[in-house]
Order: C-alpha cells, then sequence, then structure tokens
C-alpha cells in the first residue's frame, strides 16, 4: 500500500521500504559517504535510525564495509543496537574491539543482553572485558555465564519488580515511584513469600484498576507458569507460546525467584527455533547468509558426504540390476522417476512429522493415529502417481508390462515413503536426538534405495527382463 | 531434570510430562472414562487444566473420541480453550455445534478470538451465528470481517487505553479505577489527540513509577511503531519482533486509533510463518497432522505431479544418452549420485535463502554478495566432493577417465546448484511470489536434469563412450 494512504499517522521513515526493509538506495548512499571519508556525514544518515535498523544496516554491507561503518558511527554503536545484530556480524564486529569498548557496551546492558554479546569471545578476552565491568554487573553476567548456553538462566533478566504478599495496591504503587534505579522494563509484578519463592504474579494493568487499599494477596493470580533457571531456551520458547506469556518468573533448584524473562526476548527465539528446521532438514547446519564461509563450507559438506554414502547404497542396489538395464535402457530413463517421486513424498511427510514433534502436536498419544494418517495419504498418492507413470511409460515405450511394473513400483516407494518419513523422525525424537537434524539422511537413503529396488526387482521377478 | 529438584515451587501440574506434553496415561484415562460412559469422571480429570492443555488433549485424540469428550466436559469448552485449539480441530468441532452455542462462545471471546472461530464457516453458519450474538459484538465481529483475511484488522482486538494528551498520571489511574467495563488485557496505554489519532505510546510500567502530577505528554514515547489496518499478518508478525514490541496501535487509512494488537496474539504467528517455510519447501501445503485427509492428499499430489514433470525432463535427458548408456552400464549405476548431491546442495542453498528472504535479511542491497558467498560455498563444496566421488569411481571401475568425468560432473552441478538455490527464491520474491512455495520444483528440477546432462554429456564429449 501506498504511504499517501495514511495522511496524518507518522509515516514510516523515508529509509524503510513497504517491509520496513532498509531501502539500497539509503544503504547506498551511507556507505558511499563512508568510503568518501565523510565520516560525518554517514553519521547524519544513521543517526535516525531506530537500533534495529542500525543492527539492520550492518548485516546488509560487506564485511569490509562494516569495520569502516563502525569507525564512523561509533557512538551510535550502543548495545541495543548490538543486541538487535546477528549473531555472526556481531561477533565479527566485537572481535575487532578492545576490551574496554565491549565493556562499555556491555555495561549498558541488561544482564541477558550483556551475556549474548560476550558468550562467544574467546575465553581470555571474556575475562579482559570482565574485568573492565562494574563490580555489580560483572557479578550479574559471570553469574548468568555459570548457567549452560540456551537455558533460561542466560535469558533472564535479574532486574524484576517482586513485593510481598501483605502490602496493598496503595504500598506497592508508592515503592514503585519511590525507589531510585528500579528498572522500567516490567510488565508484571511478582509476588514473593519471605523466602522469596515466587507466590503470585500480577499485571500491571490489574495494579492500575484497583483501588489502593486492596492487598496484593487479593489480586495476584496464583497459578503461575515457573521457568526453571536451568530450563533450555527451546521449551521456554514453547511455554510462552502455550501459555501466551508476557513475562515469567525464573526459580531456581530451591524455588526461589532469582530472574524474568520478558516475551521480547523470546520473541526472537521462538522464530529462530521454528526456521531452523528448514535448515537442518536441508542440511545447512544452523548458518544463515552472515555465517563465516568457512563454517558454512564445514556444515554443509559434513552434510553432502553422508549423503554421498547414502547415494552409494543406491548406487549398488543398481549396480546389481546391471545386466537388467543392459538389456532394457528403458529401466536406466525411468528409475530416476521412482526414487525422485519417492523422495519427495517421503520429505514432504517427514516436513510434517518434524513439525508436529517441534510444535508438541505429535506425542506418543496420537503416534500411531499420525502412523495410520499417513500411510492413507501415501495410498492417496501413490496410486494417483502409479496410474499417471505407469499409463505414461506403457504408451511411451509401447510395453504395458513396463507400465504395469512402474506403477507398482512407484506405488510401493510411496508408502515406503509415508512410512519413513513419519517414523525416522519419531523414533529419532525417542531417542533423544533433534528430528529435524538427521531424518533426511534416513528417509532419502530409504527412497532412493527403495525405488530402485522396487523397479529393477520387479523388473527381473515379472520377467520384463531376464 | 526430575520435579523434585523444585521442593518449593509448585510443580508442574501432575498431568504433564516435562516438556508441557499432556502424558499418555493421563489421555488413555480421560478417554476409557469418556467411553465407559462415566462423563462426569472424565470431567473431573479434565477441569484442572489449563485451557490450552484442554485444547491440546482434543487434538491428541482422534475424531470420533472428540465428539464424544466435548459432550463429556461441554461446560469446560469456552472461548479460551477454542483459542488455543488447532485450526482444523476447531473447525470440526466448531461444524458439530449449534449456531448459538458457537455464539454462547464467541460471546466470551476478545473480538480477535471470536473472529478466528467463525471466519472459516459456511457463509449461511456464519449468518446464523452472528444473528444469535449480542448486538455490540456481532458489530465488532462483522467489522472485523471485512478486513482481508490474515489481515491486521482480524487480529486486533478494539477494547484498550486511549487517553488525552493533557491528562496527567493521576487522571489516567482515576480513569482506570473509576470506569466500568474496561479491559484488564492491556500492556500500554495510548495517548490521542482529539480526532483520536495516536500521538504517543506510554507503557503501565512508567505510569507507575511516575508522580500522579505529571502529565501524559511528558511521559509518552513519541517514536510508535502503528500497524496499518489492512497489513499482511506476517509484516505485522516481523514489525513485532523487529522493534520488540508488546502491543501496538493499529490505524486506518485516516490514521485513526481503531484498535491494538498484543504479543501473545502475535508469537503463534511468528512461530506459524516461520515454521511453515519448511513445510511449504517440502511441498506439504500448510497442512500439519491435524489436516483432513482429502485436504492433505490434494495439497500434496499436486506437487507430486508437479515433480513429475520435473522428472520426466531429466528422463528426457537420459534418453537421450540412451546409446552411451547401452555402452557402459556404470553410467546408469553413477548417473543417480551426480542427480542426487547436486540436489542435496541445491537445497541448503536454497534453504538459507529463503529464510533470509522471510526474515528481511536478504535484501536488494546484499543479493550480488549473497549469491557470490553462496558460489564461493558451493566451489568449496564442489572441489571436495568431486575429488571423493572421482577417485571412488576410478577405483572402483578401473576407469581413471570415468573418475575425471563423474569429478568435472559433480563439480559443475553442485556450482549450478548453489547458483540455482539463491537465484530461484530471489527472483520469485522480485516476482511477489512466495519463495518458500515455488522454489524446490525448479532448483530440483535444474539440478536433476543438469547433473544428468554434465555426467553423460562429458562421457560422450570426452570420448569415454561413443
Amino acid at each position: 500500500m501506498s504511504d499517501s494512504e495514511f495522511e496524518t499517522a507518522p509515516l514510516p521513515p523515508e529509509q524503510l521500504d513497504e517491509d520496513d526493509r532498509l531501502k539500497p538506495e539509503f544503504v547506498r548512499n551511507v556507505i558511499d559517504r563512508v568510503e568518501a571519508g565523510d565520516a560525518a556525514g554517514a553519521r547524519e544518515l544513521v543517526e535516525p535510525l531506530h537500533p534495529a535498523d542500525v543492527a539492520d544496516l550492518f548485516e546488509l554491507v560487506s564485511p569490509e564495509q562494516r569495520r569502516a561503518l563502525a569507525a564512523a558511527v561509533a557512538d551510535l554503536l550502543d548495545g541495543d543496537v548490538f543486541s538487535e545484530m546477528n549473531d555472526w556480524v556481531r561477533e565479527e564486529l566485537i572481535d575487532a574491539l578492545e576490551p574496554h569498548e565491549v565493556a562499555d557496551i556491555a555495561g549498558q546492558l541488561e544482564t541477558d543482553d550483556a551475556v549474548a554479546l560476550i558468550e562467544d569471545l574467546e575465553e581470555d578476552e571474556q575475562r579482559a572485558v570482565l574485568r573492565a565491568l562494574d563490580p555489580d554487573d560483572r557479578a550479574a553476567i559471570e553469574e548468568a555465564l555459570t548457567f549452560p548456553e540456551e537455558s533460561a538462566g542466560r535469558l533472564m533478566q535479574r532486574d524484576l519488580i517482586a513485593v510481598p504478599e501483605h502490602w496493598n495496591v496503595g504500598q506497592v504503587i508508592d515503592y514503585l515511584r519511590a525507589t531510585e534505579g528500579l528498572t522500567t522494563d516490567f510488565w508484571e509484578v511478582f509476588v514473593v513469600d519471605p523466602q522469596h519463592h515466587p507466590v503470585g504474579t500480577i499485571q500491571l494493568s490489574w495494579i492500575l484498576r484497583t483501588p489502593r487499599h486492596i492487598p496484593m494477596s487479593d489480586l495476584m493470580k496464583r497459578e503461575q507458569t515457573l521457568i526453571p533457571v536451568d530450563m533450555d531456551q527451546e521449551e521456554v520458547a514453547l511455554r510462552f507460546q502455550k501459555y501466551a506469556l508476557i513475562s515469567a518468573a525464573v526459580v531456581d533448584h530451591a524455588g526461589r525467584l532469582v530472574g524474568m524473562i520478558t516475551v521480547d526476548d523470546i520473541v526472537h527465539i521462538i522464530q529462530q527455533e521454528a526456521g531452523e528446521d528448514v535448515l537442518l532438514l536441508s542440511g545447512a547446519g544452523e548458518g544463515d547468509i552472515n555465517q563465516p564461509l568457512r563454517d558454512s563450507y564445514q556444515a554443509r559438506v559434513r552434510w553432502l558426504i553422508a549423503n554421498l554414502f547414502t547415494a552409494l547404497v543406491a548406487s549398488a542396489v543398481i549396480a546389481a540390476f546391471g545386466a537388467a538395464i543392459e538389456q532394457m535402457v528403458a529401466l536406466a530413463i525411468l528409475m530416476p522417476i521412482v526414487a525422485s517421486i519417492g523422495g519427495n513424498a517421503g520429505t514432504q511427510t517427514m516436513a510434517v512429522a518434524v513439525r508436529a514433534l517441534a510444535t508438541n502436536q505429535l506425542t506418543q498419544s496420537n503416534t500411531i493415529r499420525t502412523i495410520k494418517r499417513e500411510i492413507a495419504v501415501a495410498l492417496l498418492n501413490g496410486i494417483t502417481i502409479a496410474v499417471l507413470v505407469g499409463v505414461g511409460a506403457a504408451l511411451v515405450f509401447s510395453n504395458p508390462q513396463l507400465g504395469a511394473v512402474i506403477a507398482a513400483a512407484m506405488l510401493i516407494n510411496i508408502l515406503i515413503a509415508g512410512l519413513a518419513g513419519v517414523l525416522v523422525p519419531v523414533l529419532l525424537e525417542r531417542l533423544d536426538q533433534d528430528p529435524a537434524v538427521a531424518s533426511s539422511v534416513f528417509v532419502t537413503m530409504t527412497t532412493d534405495s527403495m525405488g530402485f529396488l522396487a523397479f529393477l526387482g520387479l523388473a527381473v521377478v515379472t520377467g520384463l527382463v531376464r
């Protein structure tokens, strides 16, 4: 839609296109000024941007340009920008900074963002940055770093509002107004007992809509969704999503309130975890277009080599039927069809199963039903494709028996594909493996070799070739 | 981790496993009671569950069991449960209800959830439900239904808090306390001018931390992220994520505040849109394991037929080299390797490109750089795989020339795969097509036919066969 439709609403910033992406002209302008040595001019262009857009700008320019740009707009490169930046790009920029510069940035951040900033540094650099920090910040970050990577303890912020049960609305408001240095980044107030165990949660809107004399104990919701401090971030994200949480209390092993996670720290994890499956299933690892070349190569070549071995299995099947192919070259012409369509059918089922497992839709309770369902879909697909391919092959090669053989092979392979597509991910999940990582190799191997085996085997067994 | 580690924190409900999934024993218990006709017993089990878990329960049991379960726990099936339920399962249950029952449920919901409940009904059923609603609810839902599907207008709720700029903190708090019937489902207050245009946003925590005499105009953030009422939900989700929003004002074409979207309505869209790419790329449509069988069949078979045509192109390439294969059956044995690894390499690049486009990481500004990057990765992968396959083939078939031919073909096909893997999605996006939907067909067709062409063509050109 055109900007002019929004006559009186603030327009989207002129630097952005209708999808909130930085316009290419704008990016070029900034880089032209940087490369012409006009740092002040570049800074003038970048200054009005939202931190998320400054982060995008760094992602969009080339690695060489990033360093020059960083020098030109150094004072705009604050914690907010770094916490919005792609991991690889941030790492590269951070590596180029001195420890005291990194410490300056980390000091401005919430604990969770500061941890994200320095957790990937080399150990000695990390120590140097920590030494340059304020003792308070340093203690908080060091404690966060004791939790496993990608756990709630790394995600949480320590600044939160906790009040005793016997306070009333008026006392809470007075406390919030009078106390210096409290965070403003909170959406709920936690009610704790004298041992600092969370006993209830109160949305700020309830506090604002309630008379001053009402006690917290009357106002708070007692059913809380608590996050154990060592819970994996993927589980945290699922829990936020399932229970539509805005913030949640993080508790230690003794059940004491130690931190808070807010939904704005979770949305990018939800997006990342959900989007990651397509990368993992395709064998591209967790990489994106900003991943260093060497890392991308290593992640992908490993998977291509794994697939080379599965392709060898398929080739071995073909080799066993070398004589049959020499006798009837039509088999060589048609055999990739059986394997290719089977592979596609398997990938369809596998994608559905992997997503269903990732979103907790597919559990032990409905595994059998899901397998039956996928076989039913495979049967319908298999019959349709078998008829098309069988009739086509019979006509093109004027050989009805060849048509019957490829039709039967097609149906068999699509059924096997449906079964493998759901069984492989389910079994991997039961074995505590990530189904998205390893399923493809096994499913493809199955559909490739079974496709060739069914087609060439049936050709021999039915006497189509000797 | 075991439950016992959380001694004093409320335990996760006993019906759930450590991943917040309903335990299979629990599901079986409920169904056993339903099937034994013990509705009261089933209700007793279900009653303590969170609405999200009740929704999960319905998803986990079979379609036949769902109806009996719904009858047994009818009074627990409120709007919260339906708004958490999988679309297909909800549709099926709603179809089985009378219009006045649907209206009862819709009346309890926020506008956005009520719209989600009835938007997929047949037109005459929808009218019957609307007639049975309160006039106020009916008007709100009818207005929401005038906006396009999957637009901000359907997602937004109309209940929000808007205050004039000249009010101070005290006036806002007094208004919130004194006014009956205001929503409590808000996290920010919007400041509007006399024409109801939003001019600023105030987090509730700022109001709570500020003395009563401070005016809204001093407190509000003037840079707001406004959502046009007809913006697509995917764009809304990206905007929430990019700017870490908790709630946002929705404005009509004249820039007037007409509604509000909160992040809890967005997280499942973020998850769905990000997770959808793997389903679309695999050709499984937007289906999940709860999709009706016929819909799954139609969505998937269409794509298998499309792939049948791409496989025919590959077969035609092979057919052109029929004489070569008859002469050297090793070609038939090895040719699937070239196509298969090429296909995998193409899928890797394609997955990375599709995600980069979906997350606005890949824009016009870095397209060229990304293409160069992917070709560089392809070159490294290609050389590695070419050496492995070439040496292997030369040794196994005692034919160095065959090894050289397959190595060259492998390298060529992986380079083509890298190029197609990024160019196809980028071109589709430029043509305003969803790259996730159509990329696979084109990339697979390219890598299959180019793989066979390169391998068999080089075999002939180099004189390996006549």
